[in-house]
């Protein structure tokens, strides 16, 4: 049985293994420090489909694919899928997996995606309502930017506090027990608005409601920073991963020492001219899926807490006048089963 | 524990009961037949808002604390809550939720909201995670037609497959035990696309998505549709009620005595003007949460089954000329506990 732990956070009971994980990204992020540990990297931003959001829709559907391929299942093997993106209506994911035939959940988190996905589809195997669940994001730098800012044709300049948005997936397969890495505990988060209105710092926005879940986390589990081998963050960005590790300080928490963000990680900061770093959902679930999964499986991280971060608003809130409500959602994953 | 039954079904083990249920709807909709079920009737579309998004956002706000309230709850004793509409970014759920503290999960799934986020609160509750749980979701007829269609300044025609996107919200709180009514099985529904590009006929791109749910409900359960009091689509409207009842008695499955849709129900077809009936997320959701809630606990019903319709497409791949994916949730609600 899964056990609450204070408000926020679940412990779950069952070994939840992430049984494989899958991602494509975009050619700049393929020219990143991470290149090596994306599975593909896409050549040119339609990857030969007639729209940028076709290829958004490609990308979901390869990764689910190849995520299950790799786990050695077939499609009707998966009992739930949770997917979403930022698109409106989350067309990513409806037209990428509409043929897979997986009973679905269609989710809104904004770039907390990956990790709402993760913790109710770790949730639904724990629970006993499936064996095998899957969770699927993605962002795609075109789409994103033609939806929520300019026509690319455009050219609008950006402040340096404006990030990138990451065209990039990430998928990943779970199963009641396994080898591991294991999906341990699971810290939902509640809406934060600081009031935050530059749609050019979302970092800024965000940093809060990734500094309420993780003090949360700490507080509901009792474990301070250092259990964990890597915290990350994702998407806050260069300006907001700094508020965040300013705030945690300020409360006695010292992230100085195995604290980063998705969006730092994915781009060269001084090369590769994306400003604050990167976002999207696409950003963490392709940091996850990719780099951190490769990671733990090698060793290097036995404990990581993952915390994607959302904001929450939409072009007509931002021309209202409204501030930006952001979320932050939190799941630890460790190489030890939580039964041993 | 929970029982998996056939590929898209669970039955849960517990006693999860809907606790208490709260609506709010439009003037138009609070002139129609379903007047008397409605908790609130808004007399101007606004509410008192300077924008009708703000409005929607109003309406979640206020079906969610009065849920709590009529429940003899605070806030603080929901341990999550499930949220979706049909705007952009789901702006309706966030910006409404965003004071309320609550451990927020963001659902898209068009007018399947409601039977989707019914589905994942009461699993959090038959899996342990969580005592007590909330379910709301809406829509705004301003909002939809605005985003959706044209401005409504333009006064665009419709042909008589359309329905009229209902101004409606509803909320529901769940909890372990209880009295009842009971949830007790989930069917989740796969994405189901035949081809159907007419966004003015979404009830004919709905129908095979329900009829696909309707079907893995019969044959995952073994319960014929005489098993239920009433079976409920939402919103498939008038034609798309049509051609699912006549799909489904083409498979063998009688619908003739207990079928109804909620688009159908919420307006006078003759006198009301809203052509092939209602849509939104808010449409299922007030009729769930008002009407069939209400004659449940009189004992008009003993046992319903709710099934959300929803399509999944968006302004821009209808522009792009692709079709419109669908998908439907059906979920078991029993006067009687499972467990007797």
């Amino acid at each position: 049985m899964p056990e609450r732990l204070g408000k926020q956070t679940v412990a779950l009971g069952k070994d939840v293994s992430i049984l494989s994980f899958s991602t494509v990204a975009g050619r700049k992020e393929g020219e990143g420090p991470l290149s090596s540990y994306f599975d593909t990297i896409m050549e040119e931003a339609t990857w030969g489909e007639k729209s940028w959001e076709k290829a958004e829709s490609k990308m979901q559907k390869t990764v689910v694919q190849n995520a299950v391929d790799s786990a050695g299942l077939t499609l009707g093997d998966i009992n739930y899928i949770f997917a979403g993106d930022l698109l409106n209506q989350c067309i990513g994911s409806s037209f990428g997996l509409r043929e897979l035939g997986i009973p679905f959940f269609g989710l809104y988190g904004a770039c907390s995606t990956m990790a709402e996905g993760l913790s109710l589809a770790s949730m639904l195997i724990d629970g006993g309502f499936a064996q095998k669940t899957a969770a699927v994001t993605s962002s795609h730098f075109c789409t994103a930017e033609r939806q929520y800012r300019n026509p690319l044709e455009y050219g609008g300049q950006r402040p340096p506090t404006a990030q990138w948005t990451v065209t990039g997936a990430g998928a990943l397969v779970l199963s009641e027990g396994g080898k591991g890495p294991y999906v341990t505990h699971i810290t939902t988060g509640k809406i934060v608005d600081m009031g935050v209105k530059d749609a050019n710092n979302m970092g800024g926005a965000m940093a809060p409601a990734a500094v309420s879940t993780l003090e949360a986390h700490f507080n509901d589990t009792g474990r301070s920073p250092d259990f964990y081998d890597l915290i990350v963050t994702g998407d806050l960005g260069f300006v907001g991963r700094e508020i965040a590790a300013e705030l945690l300080g300020n409360d006695g928490y010292d992230m100085s020492k195995n604290y980063n963000d998705c969006g730092c990680m994915i781009f060269e900061r001084k090369k590769q001219d994306a400003h604050a770093g990167g976002s999207g959902c696409g950003c963490s679930a392709s940091v996850l899926c990719g780099y951190i999964m490769k990671e733990m499986m090698k060793g290097t991280f036995c404990n990581v807490l993952f915390v994607a971060t959302g904001a929450l608003m939409s072009p007509t809130t931002l021309l209202q006048g409204d501030s930006i409500p952001s979320i932050a959602h939190a799941v630890a994953i460790s190489a030890n089963s939580p039964k041993s």
